[in-house]
């Protein structure tokens, strides 16, 4: 399935579907994800944008299962040893809106049977041509790959969550997996065919979002 | 152009061709970008996850000439100012590779005319719930609907660049457009129907930046 577009080709997901679709599964299947729709999924997300299109980023493919036995262990010690996150969940899962307490439920289970999802992937910035603390900005050239990432998931029916899970027990991650030094992990994907459905996605009116000329300065739609 | 998708109805653009596509422009035709499209583009870019679904996200959108002009004097300035990326671009406009030469000369007189792109989009990070000085994994919130933005755009047939323009001259910017103290931009998107084709796009082989259950372990596809 090498892709090699031409902008007349035409496919078969609809990229207006796909943008106000894709939103966050956390129940996931245990069927098997193709290496070749794995590629495809990859391959999307380095056709990203990234400053001076250097491209700095590696992405880490976790299918091994005792590789996310150990993962899941160090995210449930995490999670259980975290009285501030038992706090959160707790009020989540007492939520009026029950939209929210199944959102909670789904959390949960993927916290504590994170081994369970068939893929898992890490995508990393590479530092090694930049300062060795990048700040915020330095998003703008790994985000905009791992959202190509989870659209491309989204066109080929897989679902996907983005978390920052691995912030949570980096030092552990990185030993566990062998990142070098220079190479920072800045997300963890679960990624699978999902046992729910996809969109629509709850957000803010964008009228209430978009500022015209100046801060502050609304107008509706 | 209220769009309200179910998961059956189709549309115009292949996703994996927007994915694949869109690259860089840096070429604007002065032709107007009507409301409508501006704001399905905007309502696009706020379908994008964040964390904890919280949408920490502004889009000052800049179409009027005046504040168009004072942006473009400002970037002028800096540029014209700054000695290292004078010598940035003047080694790229020497560079052994034409398209690197035309992307510098594209890129220069974006720096100098900037007030001839039709519209600027500026992406914000409201930090009101969060840290003050939001580091890397923070733009998980706000770069994935920046991408969002981006390939909407392409789906409209409108050109892009991701730029961190205002990074150069913040204080200024934001007193330009009455940012509050909690709003911070972290992108400067010219927009516009391009003079120049999209894609394909000259990134890495996939399968060199992508590890298999342990960094380094790399397979060919």
């Amino acid at each position: 399935m090498q892709r090699n577009y031409s902008s007349t080709q035409a496919g078969t997901t609809d990229l207006f579907e796909a943008l106000f679709t894709q939103r966050a599964i956390r129940s996931f299947k245990s069927e098997h994800v193709p290496d070749e729709v794995l590629w495809d999924v990859l391959e999307a997300a380095t056709k990203a944008p990234s400053g001076g299109n250097l491209q700095p980023w590696g992405f880490l493919v976790i299918r091994d299962l005792g590789k996310r036995r150990q993962l899941g262990a160090m995210l449930r010690e995490f999670v259980e040893g975290n009285y501030q996150f038992q706090e959160m969940l707790a009020a989540a899962e007492n939520d009026e809106d029950p939209v929210r307490r199944r959102q909670v439920v789904r959390a949960r289970r993927l916290f504590t049977e994170l081994e369970h999802v068939p893929v898992l992937i890490v995508p990393c910035l590479d530092q090694s041509d930049m300062p060795t603390d990048p700040g915020l900005l330095t998003g703008s050239s790994v985000y905009p790959a791992v959202q190509n990432l989870l659209l491309a998931a989204r066109g080929h029916g897989l679902g996907t969550v983005l978390t920052t899970f691995q912030a949570m027990f980096e030092d552990k991650f990185v030993e566990l997996f062998g990142l070098p030094e220079n190479v920072k992990p800045v997300a963890l994907i679960p990624l699978g065919y999902p046992e729910v459905k996809f969109g629509p996605t709850t957000r803010k009116p964008v009228d209430t979002v978009v500022h015209w000329d100046q801060w502050g300065a609304i107008k509706t739609r």
